[in-house]
Order: C-alpha cells, then sequence, then structure tokens
C-alpha cells in the first residue's frame, strides 16, 4: 500500500531533508528540525504524489488517503493531547502548501483551522482569552473564505471597516471580543451571499476543503506561470502540511517572525529578520504592520526606532539564535525561517535554503569557506552564474546628480532606470516593445509576478524587507525598493505623487536598490568593482575549469572590458561591424557598387588601412592571446542605405544614379537573407573582399607583435562553410596573402585558418571539413537558425506558445537545444576528431554565455566558450561548476543540467 | 615503371574496351576492333593518366613517357614499313584526343602529322600524286596552325580564297599540286608572321606540339564548359590517340564516312551514315560539302539525288555492312562508326556507342529484346530515365495549321517554339529571362554549347545529319533541324531571309526536328503517343521497380495526367495551392485579419466547402490509391495582397480600412519566411485552421467513398515539424475531428497521420517523431535549404559559381546532396525506424523526380517516391533501374550513382 501520510514532530517523525521530493520543501525540512530536537509543532505532510496522482486521476484522491489522513490526525491529537473538533480543547491545525521548491506566495495557507460555533467557545475558555478565539475564528473564516471558497477579501475587510466606522474605533487591536463575534456572523453571511451556501462548520468538511484548495491552486494560471518562468515541470505537484496550531497573537508575550541567518541583500553574516508581537505569521509578509528588527544591529542599520526582539523577548531570542546556529551548521547554508513565539514558547514553523542577491550569495559562499563550513568547490557550486549579471553591471554614480523624490527600503540590491509603470500588463507590453520599465505598486501580489519579470526594477509604497516585492524580487535578481510610504502610487490615476510633485506613467525614475533612493529622472552610473569576494570565487573557479573563456568583441572598448572581466582570448570578432563606421561605410558602398573586380579592389585599398588598424588594436589590446577573426559574413545589402535619403546622399558622393542605385538594391534584395549570399559565399564569389581582410589581419597582426614583443597567433574564421571545398579554395587565398605579407615585411608569425560550424550540413560532413581547418567555432545562433529552421527574428510570433506548450523546453535562442543542435555538435566533434585529433573546439554563439549551454559543452569536450564580454565572469564560474559536475558523474554526454531543475524521470 | 603508351593494331594489340578508363572511349575501342580483327591502322594510345600527371605536376609529362612513344612510333614504323621523317617512305600519322567519354567536337584532331618540304616529296613520289601530297602538307599545316599553334583558321582560308581569285579559280579541286605547293609557302609566311616563329619542320617537334595541345585543350573554357553540363569531372583527363594515317583523298576510290548501326533519331533498324568520295574525314563531319547516304534506303529517305556508297562502291559498302553487324553484335549496342577507304581498301577509325534521341533509345532497346540481343533489364537499362522527357511533351498537331518557310534535315526530333535569336550569348540572356528560344546559325561550333543548352531549338542553314549542331542536339535531346539551306541567316543583321520574307530576332518560329520543318509563328501541339514501345518499356520497369510512384498534385487536372503517367497515388497535396482560387482568396484573407478565433473561425466556415469539394475530387480520380494531405504551410502573408490596387480592392471588400490592411501586412512582414511562422507553426498558433482542413478531408473522403464504393485512405500530413510535440498536439486535434465527423456522418474509414521530415531537427530526432508518425515524407527542398542553410530563391546569386568551382557536383535543389541531406534522411530513417518499424517512408521534394535521386532513395530504403505528373514514367523507369543495380551490389548505401559518370576514386 502506498504511504501518502507522513507524520512529523517530537513523537512521530517520519521524514527527513532527503525527502524533499516527495513532502515537498516544508514537509521535508519541518521533519528534519524535528529531527533535529527543534520545537516543531506536530503535524503530518501529504505528499506531492497525492498531488500527482489526483491529477492523473480526473482529481480523484487516492482511496487510501482518508484513512492515512485520519491517522496522522490522531498523532497530533495524542501529541498536543487536544482534539479536533472537541468543544471542550479544540485542536487547531493550519494547512499550508510545499512544493519540492519555494514558490513564495503561490501557495495559499489556512490558519486556524477547526473552529466553529462551539470550538471557538472551547479555544476562548482554554485560552482565557474571548477576544483572541473570535479574532482567530474571525482570521480563519476570512481566510478560508477567500482561499477555499473564492469570496473576493474585500467583501471581508468592507466588514470590518464597516464595524470600525459604526463603532468609532480606529485600530484592529480595538475590537473587542463581541464586535469579532459580531463580525464572525456578518462574515458567514457574507459567505453564504457570495457562494450560496454556508460556511461549514464541521472541521473534517473544513480539512478537505483547505486540502482540496492547496492541490487545486497547483492548477492556477498564476501558479502555472511562476513554474514557467522558473522552469519547474508541472508534473512535480505540491504537498499538503497539516500541523497543529501556534499562536502568536494570544498577547504581548507572543509573536511571529521571519528571519535569515544571514543579511539576504549582502550576506553579512549576522541574524537578519523581522517579528511582530501580538501577530498571526501572515501579519508580517503581508506587509500591513511595519515589523520590527530582530536585532539591535538590524534596527539600527535599519535606522528604526520600533524596539529589537533582542531587546523585547531577550530569552526567546537567544534560544532563536541558538537554532540560528544549529540549522546553519546542520545545512551548511543559509537559512530562511519562520517562527512563532506562544506565551514566550519558541515554534519552529519553516527553514529553508535563504533567498538572496547575488552579492548575498557571493559573500556567503566565500565567508563559508573561510569559517570552514564548506569547502572552496562547494561554494563553486552555491552561487549561480547567471545571477552574477547582477553585479556586473554599472551602479549609480555617487557623484552623479541625483533629485531624490524618497527613500523606500533597500529590498533589493543593484540600480535601476525605467519608465513608471503601473500595472503588470503595462509593465509586460511595453518591456516587450524594448523600453525598460519600473513597476510601481503599493504592494505587490502573485498576480503581478508577470510584470516584475518584465521590470528593471520594482518600487512599493508599503511592505517590508520580507514582503512579497522584497523576496520575489532578490529571488529574481531584480532591484527594488520596497515600502517607500511617502509615495502615494495611485494605480486608477496613473501616478505617483510625493509631497507637491507628480510622476506621471511613462515618466522616467531611477531607483537603487542598495540604498532605497527612489530619484527623478536617469540618474549616471559607473562600473561594477571586481575585487574582494567576487575576484575570490573566481580564482576559485580559474583553478576549477578545463575549458577556457574567450569574449566576443570587435571594439577597443569591449576587448579591455572583457580582459578587465579575465576573458583569455577573442572567441570571435565580428568584423562586419567594423565597416558601419561613418568614414568607412561610404567606402564599403562604394567596393558593393563597383563594376567588376578592379573598381572592387580600389574601394577595398581604401578601406584597407582602417581594417589593419582595427585588428592591430584588438592584438595589442590581447597581448598576444589568441583572436579568431571572422571573415565578412553579412549579406552585401545590409551595408546599402535604405532610407531615401541615404540613398540621395550616396548616390550624390558616390556619383551614381540614383536610378542605379535603386537597381543595384533590387538585385541585392533576398527572400531569406539568412540563407543568401552570405558568409563565405561572399568569399568565393568576390575573393578579393576576403583578400583584403586576410592581409588586414596579418600586417595587424605584425604591427602588434612589433608593439608588444607577443606576437598574437591570430584565427582567421571562414564562415557558413557547408562543404569542404569552401574551407579548401578560401584557406589557399588566405595562406597567399599570408606568404605574402611576409614575405613583404620579412618577418612572419604563425596563424590558424578554420571555420565556423553554423550549418548542418558543415556539422554532418566534419570529417571533411576538418581536413583543412585548424579549428572549428561552433556557431550556434544560425545552427539553431538551420536546424531547427526557425529564424530568430521571426520567431516571437510562435516561440512564446511553443515554450508554453513545452513544445521546447526553453527558448532554443537563449538556451542550447541538446537534443536537435546538441546532436549536431556531437556529430561534428566525432567526425571532426576522426579526421583531425588536433582540432581546435569552441563555441562562440549566445549560448556560449549560457551556464545550461556552457554545461553540454563541456560535457562534448569543448576547449573553450566565447561570451559577450559581461558574461565572461558567468562562463568562468559556469565552466568551474561544469567541470565539478563532470567531475562528479553528474553530467552525461548529451544531458546538460537544466537550470534550477530537471524534468522528474 | 608505370606504363603510359599502349600500342593498338593487327600486330601489337595492348588494349581493350573495358580499359577505357585509361585509354579513353576510342582509344579503347581501337583496340577493341583491332582485337576483333576488323582492319584498324596501327597506333598507340598515350593514357588519361598521362594527362593527370601532366596537370598535377605543372604541365611536366612523365619521365619514362618519351621512351615509351618512341617505341610505339617504332611499332607503327614497323608495321607500316614506312618510317617517321624518312623522306622516302614517311609515316604520316593523326593525332587525336579521347577521353573517357565521348565529348564530340570539343577535343582538337590533327591529321598528316609527319609532313615537311622533304617528306610532301615523297608522299609525292610514293603516291603518285603531287596535288594530294601538296594539298595534304597544307592540311596539316592549316589544322596544326589552327589547333596547336592558335593561328586563327580564317588566315588560312583567306589565302585560298585569294589564290583562287587571282588564279581565277572556283573549287578548291580545281587548284593544282603547284598552287597547293605554293599556298603551303604562304601558310607558312603566316605562321611567321602570326606566331614570329617559323613552322616546325620536324616531325617530332610536330608530333610533341600535337599532343601538347591535346592535353592543352583539357582545360580551355569550352572544355570545362561541356564537362560542367555533363557532369564529367575534370580530373577524368584524357587519353591521346597517334594512328597511322590512311587517305580517303586519294582519288574517286577514296572515301571517308560516318554511320551509325541503326538510325539515332528514330531507332529505325537500318544502316544510317554519310560519305564523301575523295575527301579527309574533317570534311562531313565540318559540314562545308553535303555528304551523300550510305544505303541506297538512305538516299530515299532523305530524297537525296546524290548516289549512295551502297551504289558506288558496292564491296566496300558490304565489307562495311559486315562490319556493322559484327560490331552490334559484339558490343550489343547501336554504334557509332568511323571509316576511311583508301584506293578501295577500308580502315575503321572509330566505333562507339551511338548517341541517340530518346525516341531512338527506346525503339533500339525494345527492339534488341526482340532481336534476342539483350534482356529485357538490359534494355531498361539502357534508357536514360531524363530522356524520357522528350517523349513525355506534346508533338506538332499534325491537322494545325502552319505556316512553312522552308524544310531543313531533321536532325533531332521534337517540336519546339520560340523567339529567333542569333548568338550562344542572346539564347542564355533571354532564356534566363524565362523565355523559350531558337538559337538560329549558319552552323555551330562548339562555342555556341552554352546557348545550345539555353534554348528549346536549334536552326542551321549548313551541315547534314552528323554536324556539330545535329550530334550535340540529339545528345541535349534538344530539337534541331540542320542544313536549311534555303535560310539565309544573317547574324550580324540579325536577321533570317528565305525567299521575300524575313524574320527578324525576336519574332517566333516553329521547328519540327522529326519532320524538318521551320515554320512561322505559334503552331498548335498535341499530346504524346504513351503506347508501343513506351508503353512496353513503362510494363517492364513496373514489373522490376520496388519502390512506388506517386505524384505531386493538387488540381484535377494534374492527378489526371498522372494516373494515366501511372501515378500510384498522389504523394503531396498542396492545400495552399487551393487556395488562391479568385473566389476564396478574399474568405482566406478575411480569415487571415480575423481579431479573434471566433472571426477566424467564422471565416474558415466559408472556406470548407470548397475544400470539402477539393479533397473529394481528388479521392475519387484517385479511386482507392493513397493520397497524402499537407495542411496548410506557407507563411499567411503569402496570400495578402501587396500591389495597392489590391490592397485597396482588398479594404474596400472586407471593410476593413486600408490603414488597419498595411499595419497587418507590417506585422505579418517576416525577415526569413523560409524560417518563419509557417508549417505547423500555424496550426500551434491557430489550430482552428489545421481543424477546418481536416474536417474537409475527412468529409471529403467519405464522399469520395460513397461515390466510388472504393474508400481512399487519407494520409494527413503535418508540415514542417521540428520537434515530437509538434505532431502529438496536431495529431491530437486532426484525430478529434475525424471522430467528429464520423460520428456526425454515422460511417468512419482509416486514415494515417504522419509529417513531412524536412528540418534538420525533424530528421535528428526521427526517433521520437515516429512514435508520433504513421509515416514520414521527406520534404527534400526545404530539408536541403535548411541543411545546407541555402535559400533556393536567393541562390542564383552564387549556385553557379559553385557548381563551377565543384564545392557541389551538381545542383543541390535539382540532385540530392547525398553527403549531407542524404545523411540526414539516413539519420531519420534509422531514428524512426528504430521506434516505429512500421512507419511508411517516401520523398514528396522536388527530387523525387531525379533520376540519381530516385537511386539514392532506392539505396535507403523508401517506400515510395512523389513527383510531378510528367516525371512520373521517369520516376518508373529510374526505379526499375534503382532496384536492378541494388540487385546487383552497385548501390551502395548513401553512394547513389551520379548521372553519367562519377568522380573517379
Amino acid at each position: 500500500m502506498t504511504k501518502w501520510v507522513y507524520s512529523f514532530g517530537k513523537e512521530h517523525n517520519e521524514g527527513d531533508a532527503t525527502m524533499r521530493n516527495l513532502l515537498g520543501g516544508k514537509g521535508a525540512n519541518l521533519a528534519e528540525m524535528a529531527g533535529l530536537g527543534l520545537p516543531v509543532p506536530p503535524g503530518f505532510t501529504i505528499t506531492t504524489e497525492v498531488c500527482t496522482a489526483y491529477y492523473e486521476n480526473e482529481e480523484q484522491y487516492p482511496t487510501e488517503l482518508k484513512a492515512q489522513l485520519e491517522e496522522g490526525l490522531g498523532r497530533i491529537e495524542a501529541q498536543m493531547g487536544a482534539k479536533f473538533g472537541d468543544a471542550e480543547n479544540p485542536l487547531l491545525v493550519s494547512v499550508r502548501s510545499g512544493a519540492r521548491v519555494s514558490m513564495p506566495g503561490m501557495m495559499d495557507t489556512v490558519l486556524n483551522l477547526g473552529l466553529n460555533e462551539e470550538t471557538v467557545k472551547g479555544l476562548a475558555a482554554r485560552s482565557g482569552d474571548a477576544r483572541f478565539a473570535w479574532d482567530s475564528y474571525r482570521r480563519f473564516i476570512q481566510m478560508y473564505g477567500d482561499v477555499v471558497l473564492g469570496v473576493d477579501h474585500h467583501e471581508f475587510e468592507d466588514v470590518i471597516a464597516r464595524y470600525k466606522r459604526d463603532e468609532d474605533l480606529v485600530q484592529d487591536t480595538d475590537i473587542p471580543a463581541e464586535g469579532w463575534q459580531e463580525i464572525v456572523d456578518e462574515y458567514k453571511a457574507v459567505v453564504l451571499r457570495e457562494t450560496g451556501k454556508p460556511f461549514p462548520s464541521d472541521p473534517h468538511e473544513q480539512l478537505w476543503g483547505a486540502v482540496g484548495a492547496v492541490f487545486g491552486s497547483w492548477m492556477v494560471p498564476r501558479a502555472i506561470t511562476y513554474r514557467k518562468i522558473n522552469e519547474i515541470p508541472g508534473d512535480w505537484g505540491t504537498a499538503v502540511n497539516v500541523q497543529s496550531m501556534v499562536f502568536g497573537n494570544m498577547g504581548d508575550d507572543c509573536a511571529t517572525g521571519v528571519a535569515f541567518t544571514r543579511d539576504p541583500a549582502t550576506g553579512e553574516n549576522y541574524f537578519y529578520g523581522e517579528y511582530l508581537i501580538n501577530a498571526q505569521g501572515e501579519d508580517v509578509v503581508a506587509g500591513i504592520r511595519t515589523p520590527q528588527s530582530l536585532t539591535k544591529k538590524g534596527r539600527k542599520k535599519e535606522g528604526s526606532d520600533l524596539p529589537s526582539m533582542e531587546e523585547t523577548m531577550p530569552e526567546v531570542f537567544k534560544q532563536l539564535d541558538d537554532v540560528r546556529i544549529k540549522l546553519e551548521t546542520h545545512y551548511k547554508d543559509m537559512q530562511d525561517l519562520e517562527f512563532t513565539v506562544q506565551k514566550d514558547q519558541l515554534f519552529m514553523l519553516q527553514t529553508r535554503s535563504g533567498k538572496r542577491t547575488a552579492k548575498a550569495a557571493l559573500k556567503v559562499a566565500v565567508d563559508m569557506v573561510e569559517e570552514g563550513l564548506i569547502t572552496q568547490d562547494e561554494a563553486l557550486l552555491r552561487v549561480d552564474p547567471q545571477s552574477l549579471d547582477q553585479l556586473l553591471h554599472p551602479t549609480l554614480d555617487p557623484k552623479a546628480e541625483k533629485d531624490v523624490l524618497t527613500r523606500g527600503l533597500p529590498a533589493s540590491p543593484g540600480a535601476a532606470c525605467g519608465k513608471v509603470v503601473f500595472t503588470s500588463e503595462e509593465a509586460e507590453v511595453r518591456a516587450h516593445g524594448g523600453e525598460n520599465v519600473i513597476l510601481c505598486r503599493q504592494e505587490t501580489s502573485p498576480e503581478d509576478i508577470a510584470g516584475m519579470h518584465a521590470a528593471r526594477g520594482i518600487l512599493t509604497s508599503r511592505g517590508g524587507m520580507t514582503s512579497h516585492a522584497a523576496v520575489v524580487a532578490r529571488g529574481m535578481g531584480t532591484c527594488c525598493v520596497a515600502g517607500a510610504g511617502e509615495l502615494h502610487i495611485d494605480v486608477q490615476g496613473k501616478v505617483i505623487r510625493v509631497g507637491e510633485r507628480e510622476i506621471r506613467e511613462g515618466e522616467t525614475l531611477t531607483i537603487d536598490g542598495s540604498s532605497g533612493e527612489v530619484m527623478f529622472g536617469e540618474v549616471a552610473t559607473i562600473q561594477p568593482e571586481l575585487s574582494g569576494d567576487f575576484g575570490m570565487l573566481m580564482e576559485w573557479a580559474d583553478k576549477r575549469r578545463r575549458m577556457k573563456v574567450r569574449t566576443n568583441a570587435e571594439t577597443p572598448l569591449d576587448a579591455k572590458t572583457a580582459r578587465e572581466f579575465g576573458a583569455e582570448g577573442i572567441g570571435l570578432c565580428r568584423t562586419e561591424h567594423m565597416f558601419f563606421d561613418a568614414e568607412r561605410i561610404q567606402n564599403v558602398r562604394e567596393m558593393i557598387f563597383a563594376n567588376d573586380e578592379e573598381e572592387r579592389r580600389a574601394a577595398l585599398d581604401k578601406l584597407l588601412p582602417a581594417q589593419r588598424g582595427d585588428f592591430a588594436s584588438l592584438f595589442e589590446i590581447m597581448n598576444g592571446l589568441p583572436v579568431t577573426v571572422r571573415l565578412l559574413d553579412p549579406p552585401l545589402h545590409e551595408f546599402l542605405p535604405h532610407a531615401q535619403d541615404d540613398i540621395d546622399q550616396f548616390a550624390k558622393t558616390a556619383g551614381i544614379s540614383q536610378a542605379d542605385v535603386c537597381q543595384r538594391l533590387n538585385e541585392l534584395h533576398e527572400f531569406n537573407p539568412m540563407l543568401g549570399h552570405r558568409g563565405c559565399r561572399l568569399g568565393i564569389t568576390y575573393p578579393e573582399i576576403y583578400e583584403m581582410q586576410a592581409r588586414a589581419i596579418f600586417e595587424g597582426a605584425l604591427e602588434a607583435a612589433d608593439k608588444t614583443g607577443k606576437p598574437p597567433v591570430p584565427e582567421v574564421m571562414i564562415p557558413l562553410v557547408g562543404a569542404v571545398r569552401e574551407l579548401e579554395i578560401l584557406r589557399g587565398k588566405v595562406e597567399a596573402v599570408a606568404a605574402q605579407v611576409f614575405e613583404e615585411k620579412g618577418e612572419s608569425l604563425d596563424y590558424m585558418v578554420g571555420t565556423m560550424i553554423e550549418l548542418p550540413r558543415a556539422a554532418l560532413t566534419a570529417n571533411e571539413i576538418a581536413q583543412a581547418a585548424d579549428f572549428f567555432s561552433f556557431g550556434t545562433n544560425d545552427l539553431t537558425q538551420t536546424c531547427l529552421g526557425m529564424s530568430r527574428d521571426d520567431a516571437a510570433n510562435f516561440l512564446p506558445a511553443y515554450v508554453g506548450q513545452g513544445i521546447y523546453e526553453r527558448d532554443p535562442f537563449a538556451s542550447l537545444d541538446v537534443d536537435g543542435v546538441g546532436r549536431l555538435i556531437e556529430v561534428a566533434i566525432h567526425g571532426g576528431r576522426q579526421t583531425n585529433a588536433a582540432v581546435k573546439l569552441g563555441i562562440c554563439g549566445e549560448h556560449g554565455g549560457d551556464p545550461a549551454s556552457i554545461a553540454f559543452c563541456e560535457s562534448v569536450g569543448l576547449d573553450y566558450v566565447s561570451c559577450s564580454p559581461y558574461r565572461v565572469p558567468i562562463a568562468r564560474l559556469a565552466a568551474a561548476q561544469a567541470s565539478l559536475r563532470m567531475q562528479e558523474g553528474r553530467l552525461g554526454k548529451s544531458e546538460a543540467p537544466v537550470k534550477g531543475a530537471k524534468k522528474a524521470a
């Protein structure tokens, strides 16, 4: 018989942290904490397999579930000495979801379940606090009504507001027991009115209803969206945790709070968190009351007047701090905790690996190595390479002029600048249109996930450091200023009011998630600091990785930036970018308009000095490191004028009639330029172009060698080869030019000639091509386009539907399609090495900067990856992780790990 | 030591017909004839390997060649009892090229080599004919001067013309010995003037010069062009044949001629050929004198007054006729012969397999089976499937009105109609522009090859049935009327004059290569006859082939034509073609402009009845045979109006603003439509389109089943699948529609759902895709485009250079690229069968009608090929040949035979 229910707690503890897939993260960790002897209220977990079985079986539960659930409930009753539904001594429980990976805010929670007209009296009697009991009851109806019965929570809030108005009360805390009792009746009337059914009074009916609501919430659109964004398979399912209630709202000796064992924003090693006296857990997260800091240090940092828990409840705080150390030592990772204090007694309700900013992840990893908690290798695996992106981009220039509007909480670091938008939809629309936006909300909710993802920054007027906005933004690595209370954000009116000023939708704001500042307009930024923890981790990564990391660069600025980021050469210099320079484009166009080879050569001669200078300066910057130069690749029409003004101007300067210009434009028009007259096809039909470029490369290389004393090894790359003969012909021409240049200059240097593998035919005939190639560089952008028959520029109309319907797991242009493109790469490597064991192998498509793709590159044994300058550190770390995982045997051939998660077998 | 020289002749005969690759066709057959005891003047062959070595070794001969050549020469001398360069009894030789495959007119010949001031006297003395001797000498200088020394032949002709004018003579035959002697002196002066060097008098210098000229001519542009057109690899090289001279011009008991063992135009079994009394061989081919028929029958057929050889030289004719029978029995094929009669003695100078028209090939093959010479299988292999194309197209309607201008020789059958052009260049230009042209020349020469290829028909005013024009046209399968002497073709003036009439460039002529008629204007045509020899051969082919042959058709006319040609079903019905109908395109456009699914469904509902009718009628015509229907494939913008008029019209009819139309046009614009939002991507994003089409298919199929009583098995084909999930999703939708239709109609039928394999990713993941597919149809057009990264519409700018430089052996869109695309097909078949052994396999790209590609399809085991209606018979024969070759083990996996020739290993 399948075991569907696992108990946890001091007396019956059936799970542990390794059972995360079955029990969900929350359930597994509750059991783990109980196993460690920490004070966990008893309860049980309904496994994720129930969820999966439920959806596979037309939303029916397994038949054995009922009996197992009753048994679990019985164990809680036994341990608590209370009875579910008992009028005298009622057991109350919470019902919470818990998936394998944390999905903050996505799942619904019901507290105080088990209350009804009878048991509320028992609770009042046992607690000696009728007000607490009726408040708990109304909270239960409100949560259950919202989450399980689908009644709009405003309906309930209206009841309270009306009551307070009628009674002339200000705070909820002013409402007496009778008031809550009256409100409970009105709540029930609301439920009856809205649902057509009375609110359920049978605790078992309540329990099944709540369990069903948790499973049901697995399939609501917002949960599906979150999973899509985070690449979590739908068939993982969620578990349900049913746990004995403890109360943080039974009086001033009660409290509830959330904490991180270190600062999740900076990584600093001090106890970081917030609590509220006399409150239930949801109060902290919801951001309705402003929470207080746990520690004196934290209070000081935030400049808060409110006393810390360290001050108000020193003994319980001491216990909690012990728990903090115990959990960190046990889990060897920063933890995110939830606790409740009931009448001075501490209860742990959750522990999990804490979400953190990239900066914090880096610091925690490096600190923990220094503390002896983890090894360097473990530290390397702790940091998500993708997240480094946050640290590599500019931050606000402290010297820049700033028009500071107000200051909120520094909820997620980094600086962002963008146009103000007020809704998730607007954020998405504008972001798709290429605009940077700042999403501005009073507070965020799970419905806003898609917009938060699309925004550059998030700004809220309410909520604390652990509010929904703050937690989700940190997880996303998006900058966030939360709880900027001076802002009046009017979503309907599409305006933010602050003091006398108004900021309307579409105006520009800058926010600094590290300082909490909110500024009008755009503020200047400075480059990131690459030393300290960052430098240390990179040093460890460099020791571990096998693959070299190069950069894609064609400007001196990019080349210099990349070297600062640790690039070990240039893997792709796209020479066409050098042609667009205003001074050169005229010559390029004249070359294209040449009537014969002679005219073409004359125009090319004018381009030669500039190209030579381009290459000399790149070789100089790279100071002896390898530089791969790709000869001209795009179709010639890309260089031609298209706007009428440009055509006129060009015709005039070149002395060609407008009609001739237009005719040539027509001649060069292509139906499918991606598959047209480009790449080495230009070299075959106009060899003089490649000859000029080869000359510029060799002359530039000799020039740089003279200056630096370190002769570069130019790698001349022939693009778009599909047949070995193309490469043979063009290699011959390059070699002839090299010989000529070396003879003219009386000096020579080593060089290589190789090709992009970017067509399926090249991969399939790599055994032939390798005989004429010193290196292969996988051009995975074009290889993806041709292998999948999908134009990147045109895919926007269907690719979202494709990823949405699971046709492709991920955008194949962002992360390598291992089954298709990856297979071609393997075929090419196998074929290439067969005939040329020494062939050097690299990748220069944009996948070269994507961690999952880098893992694939390691698994197939590439020599290097090449990526854009800002992704070089990401690639260094990802390459180190891939090396480590290969050693551990965790990377099979053709099986790259997916980011975050992999589909269950 | 390598043997570079092989002797042939009665006494030393070192070769035979099997050594064609080494000795060239001519050399191998000379040796074979000598071995059969036929009268072959002795000689030797310098092998093709010398040519290859020569070009590989910077145009140097192998060192051993000289000695071996001397030895060969010695053997001729011994046999002829004459001595090369001897003043008394000089040996004279001819030097001729001879490649592996016959290349008519392309290679240069030198006769009478060995003559100089001394040996000419010896020749005069020995022959007793000083005039003959000096005429031979001047012929030698003229030929050698032209071919070896590069002196324009007009220079020589001018000398003769001047002499005749000065002496008031009309015919060359009027020139006496002294005249020829004088001309020889003037010829030498011409050579000295034009080349700066005296004409070589040393016979050995002459010989090496001629040998070098033959090898040199292998690389002249016209030879390279011929090889390109005929797909002959450049590294095959040519052999050189040095042979003792025999003379057809020593008097009226001498003659020279060419013959075919059967009529090469019709295939009729009678001795067909021409001869000239007292002439050298070149006189016949050059078309300067009008040759006479060999036989009485031939003379009668041509309506000639000139006596036949059968009449003038009955005894020698009898010998020749015996040779004819001996050679045909020996070679079991129609032969093309050259002979010379020297003083009533017959000498054979060449035999080779005779070029013939498709009609003749068919008749000869079928006749030879009936004569017991060859088997049915041999007959099947004798006919080039490609050549059947000629027989499948219309011929002139005998009842049509004809404005006959004149009549020439019926040199190559078929009828052609086109605009008059006078130069090869003009023919090419207009043909590329899509015009049909008739190339009109006084006579053609090898320089005209490209234009002859481009023309629909060839018309000459000079030359006989074996003139350059006639021979080349027959080889090409192009219709030709030769020697229409009444025509005055003025190439400079661009006008043809015939009697009083003038036909100018660009005016239309019709020529009938079967009757020799030349007609003004366009003449009506009739459909070909598919019975007789044709039907017989097809019957044999159908018994032999394993693969089925289907057709690509979407109109009832095409479907009917294809069935008449023997199609066994439809392999590709492109439904989009049905959408362009004037009445439907409005609905299609409304569907595209729909604002939501509901509007789209409404527009689709209007299209449904028409689609249903389309399919019903195809199913009916195919009467139970399988029909593969491809669901909508092209991007939607293909259906939209683009011209301003159309836009206006559409906007008005649809009630949409012009601005909205233009905006939608913009939205639908794609950079690379080939890789864009098309194929099943439309089905995924707009499932209602595919649902309508599926409904039309199933409703149409039931309708046809009711009418014919033979229920069709519709094969629903999903295009452009790249990932199995696409097919799973769309298969589900098709199945749902089928179930619904069957329920509504209360009847059902079998159907299949499959996919095009036209993306590399589909081929690479075929093992997954096959699990959701009942069949694969290889869409090799798109598979070629994506595998090679080459847009067919844009390839014209570089593909000719690619084929020219041997990057691709053949146009990969015409003949399957076996190494790239073929490899993907093999991967797909292997993968597909792994998971679905029953998966049905076919091809529906245009390669399905190309014999070499069909051979590949056989080698990898496809179940059927599908091609355009007119190619169905070609495919039937090619499939039979492929089956036969597979049985013989002559088709390896992945190794399809190339048309005509395959690169040397």
